[in-house]
């Protein structure tokens, strides 16, 4: 569905940022709070004790076009920052919306969009309690979402050594056919990863693992990766089809797969750990490689365990390249 | 500044998200966490314990254009948040930084704006920890920036009653003549009327006394104001020489004074409250009015409390109208 119109009855622009925000407010039912705290107010008063906050956007022409349903897009703004909340390990609280539309967005548009957002916050209890509207230049529209969340022991990026297993959770590759709207923030995974003590180092799979999998290592170190276990998802095979790739290159390269990705301490048992997961999860969870280091210095991070040789499957999805 | 350029050498496209990040990590200095916290997580950990959050953008061609250096636009961004922060009588903390540039942005331009935030985090103590990157579409730039804050007991826009009397901090209007960059956020003031006690409605006004002062009155309410009180800016009566307009139309309709409106309770003694103020304070602090009811219905929210006639200064700054 196209967001914009040329119809000035039918766009946001008709009816101003006060009646817009008071609109917002009642789509979004109870999922934000009531009078006089909660949005409209100069700041959002935090629900929970929160220790965690991520933003991140969606993008017309960027993150979705025509093709995609206004609910789709709303719904994954929510569940692209909740995935960064279950990359910590943390539980979601509260959240605020900035919208930058310009003003001739449709006003059935937002609100399906907010409808999307909506089934998410509600599935997930997460509240949205303030935000912001400002008129983007142009023909555009962009949505922020920052979240609040808390975690215990908050599991970072860089927290991993030399001789931990690198592990990922559910399957990989070939989101564009579906799973990139079509996924659910693993949030469960991610507590129960925190909680289990000795996963130290954690990363949602966002830009692909040629790209996300090097930022678990810490410094001068490499992965080994065993490339058979790699766990290549049906869309993977289908897009290898016609993209003349194996399979293994949309796993490093696509991105948006929105599974989990860590390091597991080497003093942990890793089969104990396993039977663990699969007590309590259906989702697979997979060996792929370990940390290590080399003794020869190189830029190459990720390395195939069998022949010690670099992995090139792209650089995984870079953001900000100019094009020729 | 023009922020953009077409030598691709000299804008962010020609280094990438990774390194942009990177380098914005360093112009922060010490405004920003070290690892392995802090930006380049899937989130930021907050430093502190916070309970208030609010979300403001500067947007290129909207907040600011060429004849603003970049300096100030970056000290605006986090400026005007801290406004927000200000008019809930809380302290600042911490703040997310996402910037959505097109590729061509200058390297050199997004260099010195970072410096311009620096130096405001570093005046009022605000850390960054953390933030995103995206790509606009087209020719944009847009930074949003997430500020988190406390306060022992926040203010709301709504909780005056009537009877309570109206106040406002410095002079007001003209503020397009330089105060909209040159101004300072009333954090001290705020936090001192906060914890006052007897202030029960407070917001910064952004967008003109038209629009901002009638979100402190209880449904049903009106303002009574003397006119004659208004505190008018030295940049009021300059703007009025060329406007045609009277400079209070200036004070009502201009809006970004990022001054604080409040109510204050109507059992308090103004003349003690304002001896107090004084012997903390150079800024002034003027009584403009008082909540009261009116007996016939009427849109009308603000009156002149000579005539009880409707004050016609326009509707302050509306966001997202489609002009003709």
């Amino acid at each position: 569905m196209h967001p914009f119109t040329t119809e000035a009855d039918k766009a946001i622009g008709a009816i101003g940022e006060a009646e817009l925000i008071g609109r917002i407010r009642s789509w979004l039912g109870p999922c934000t709070p009531a009078a006089p705290y909660g949005m409209g107010d100069d700041c959002a008063v935090l629900q929970k004790k929160s220790n965690l906050s991520a933003i991140d956007p969606v993008i017309y022409g960027k993150h979705f076009d025509d093709s995609v349903s206004p609910q789709d897009a709303g719904a994954k703004l929510l569940k692209r920052n909740l995935s960064d909340i279950a990359a910590m390990g943390g539980k979601p609280n509260d959240a605020l919306l900035a919208l930058t539309p310009s003003a001739n967005l449709r006003l059935d548009w937002i609100e399906q969009f907010i409808g999307g957002l909506r089934e998410v916050a509600e599935r997930y209890g997460v509240t949205i309690i303030g935000g912001d509207v400002a008129e983007a230049p142009g023909e555009a529209f962009i949505a922020h979402l920052t979240i609040t969340g808390f975690a215990e022991k908050p599991i970072p990026r860089r927290g991993a050594k030399t001789g931990d297993t690198l592990w990922v959770t559910g399957s990989l590759g070939g989101s564009i056919i579906g799973k990139h709207y079509n996924f659910e923030p693993r949030l469960r995974e991610g507590q129960w990863l925190a909680d289990h003590g000795s996963v130290r180092g954690m990363i949602d799979l966002t830009d692909g693992l040629s790209k996300d999998l090097p930022q678990l290592l810490p410094d001068g170190a490499v992965a080994l990766l065993n490339l058979d276990q790699i766990p290549l998802s049906y869309e993977a095979h289908s897009m290898a089809q016609k993209s003349n790739q194996v399979p293994l290159y949309h796993a490093f390269s696509d991105g948006e797969d929105y599974e989990l990705a860590f390091a597991l301490a080497a003093e942990a048992e890793p089969e104990a750990f396993l039977k663990a997961w699969k007590n309590e999860f259906e989702l697979p969870l997979t060996c792929i490689g370990q940390i290590s280091t080399v003794s020869e210095m190189s830029d190459d991070r990720l390395l195939n365990s069998e022949t010690q040789k670099a992995i090139s499957f792209g650089n995984g999805y870079e953001h900000l390249f100019i094009r020729p």
